[in-house]
């Protein structure tokens, strides 16, 4: 599947909604690949199960804040020189490129990449969402090593980093990422054909197109944008989703803390809800409390849309007096593993909250 | 030159003196060489004027805080890392080893990295006392690229930086050493022999074990072992040393900031000696002010040593109440170029005042 502009436009919506609040200002990344397109390159979408069992898959993205992401925006050549850093370190040319996660900007680098080095781009992702940090990956989780990883600025300064675990290689990474301004662009987890159809979340940049396309065509024909996106849902990996939460962002607070997007929003409902919602936020939404009782927590999605235009606001995005609906996702099986809860599970964010599922969950 | 037991010795001693303050603890860079020679391995100096012009040398450090280095001792094997990492970066094996700096820990790392490899270790270093920062180098002032540089710790990781330039790779290599714990073990400036030649401050090690010697010969023999070593100086490239006060350390203020030892030492003078000296600290002692007036400022040397019995004292061994001599040495000449003053001089530590030779300014 070759991409055009509007692909383009609908994968932003539906990298942003997957995003949960995180990933990075979705607008950036779409632009840059737009810029591809108008010269003549080519963004083509490989489905995982064509791909070769011995292609050798190296997943491009960015790293960072992104409150950082929105004023430092990259030349495009970062992940690329990151790329041909782990080519070298491998002795082996990439065969194809893939996200690390499908939210906002890390849906878009590959695509860049993609384009401009001529590779194909795998339809899947490591993290069936955004999250915070590089250990959280269905690829480590289900036993690919993140190392050796390569950490690229604007100005071609390259840090390769080989670490004893992937939870290692995060933290490394980090200090080098706060110190290349806050935002950097990496390659990591490199890995082979086989490797990808194990471990990868599957077809998420087409599923966030298909997100977005069916927001977009809701709207064109005056229908309601949430009932349409909740009845699209059962037709995919993540098969549940439901309004939460419509009311007033009422308080917001930021900050840019060890190189991440801090904060916590409060909003206050709209008849029939009653209450206020809080929701906590590293880089992405992580929790959404109902005066105090769990409405919905990681990995299950939290998504804050806008109630008039069902466009997804990320986290740097929240202001207050927007008038937001929450709704919140089921996210596919491999996500909800003891495994996968071990890596990016509510205990890793320092949630006192055990996991349950959205399914299970009242509001 | 084969180093036995006693050389080790009056090295610790010499290196300590030669550090300035900094350079980390000689006392455990000394029992690690130890360890070798009882093991039967050989620590052997080569003369930089031996050295083939094709030859390729590696030098090894540690990196961090000398107040972290004296809680988290090295294994031993993480310099050996990075410079197994270097040589698999230039797909050559390295035929020496070097000190990038002469003082402390970092006059050692190199003797142990050369005995458990076999590699004979270059008798000079890159910066002819102990500086805070990796870019602080005569390697760097005159020409030679610190990148590839190496990072590991004692858990096998390494991060190896390719910057655009030595105050880059500095930053940026801080940044995995302070998530390293605060110490971490380098290999850096890899070059020719004939490089070596033309850039590194020589013989730094042999004057260091002369320096111990002198001061342990001094003291054997009931004679002055202030008289001894300023007697001895001008026989060096260190030509000019003189005391510049003694008294009582009355005040010690320090902190581990931003991966460096910062911190300020007051002694209040004995007589002849009047009003009270302020030292200040960044790893190494930078600038000794008499009641607010410049008596030694970096590059030169400033030495804080016991009045007793003559040992230097490192700026994490220094407390209230020691009776301290303070002797200020001027450095060779390649070191106080504008080039080397422009890296290394007190503007780039933020001092406001000029350099000026400890030959030129009164006490």
């Amino acid at each position: 599947m070759k991409l055009d502009s509007q692909n383009l436009a609908d994968l932003a919506v539906g990298a942003a909604f997957l995003g949960t609040g995180g990933g990075g200002d979705p607008y950036i990344g779409r632009q840059m690949v737009q810029l591809c397109l108008n010269e003549g390159l080519t963004a083509e979408l490989v489905d995982p199960d064509d791909l070769a069992d011995d292609a050798f898959v190296i997943p491009t993205a960015m790293m960072g804040a992104p409150t950082v992401l929105v004023e430092k925006i990259p030349s495009g050549e970062e992940a690329i020189l990151s790329l041909r850093r782990l080519e070298k370190r491998f002795g082996r040319s990439a065969t194809h490129t893939m996200p690390i996660e499908i939210g906002g900007i890390n849906s878009t680098i590959p695509l860049l990449v993609g384009a401009r080095l001529g590779l194909p781009i795998v339809d899947a992702d490591g993290m069936g969402r955004a999250f915070p940090q590089l250990e959280m990956e269905t690829f480590g989780v289900y036993g690919i090593s993140g190392s050796p990883m390569a950490v690229s600025n604007e100005w071609g300064d390259c840090a390769l980093i080989e670490a004893r675990d992937n939870g290692t290689m995060e933290w490394l990474s980090r200090g080098v990422a706060i110190r290349m301004g806050g935002a950097a662009y990496i390659a990591e987890y490199a890995m082979s054909g086989a490797e990808v159809k194990r471990t990868a979340v599957p077809r998420t940049l087409s599923l966030a197109i298909q997100v977005g396309r069916v927001l977009r065509m809701a709207k064109a024909e005056h229908r309601n944008p949430f009932d349409a996106l909740l009845g699209f849902l059962p037709e995919t990996l993540y098969s549940y989703g439901r309004i939460i939460y419509a009311g007033k962002v009422a308080d917001m607070q930021r900050e840019t803390r060890n190189g991440f997007s801090m904060g916590r929003a409060r909003i206050d409902g709209f008849a029939p809800w009653t209450g206020a919602m809080e929701i906590e936020i590293q880089n992405e939404n992580l929790i959404a409390r109902i005066d105090g009782r769990v409405a919905a927590i990681v990995p299950d999605l939290i998504c804050i849309m806008d109630s008039e235009t069902a466009e997804p606001i990320t986290t740097e995005g929240l202001r207050y007096g927007q008038r937001v609906t929450v709704v919140a996702v089921s996210v596919p099986a491999l996500m909800r593993t003891p495994e996968a809860l071990a890596v990016f599970g509510p205990s890793c964010f320092g949630l006192s909250e055990p996991y349950t599922r959205i399914e299970e969950l009242s509001t």
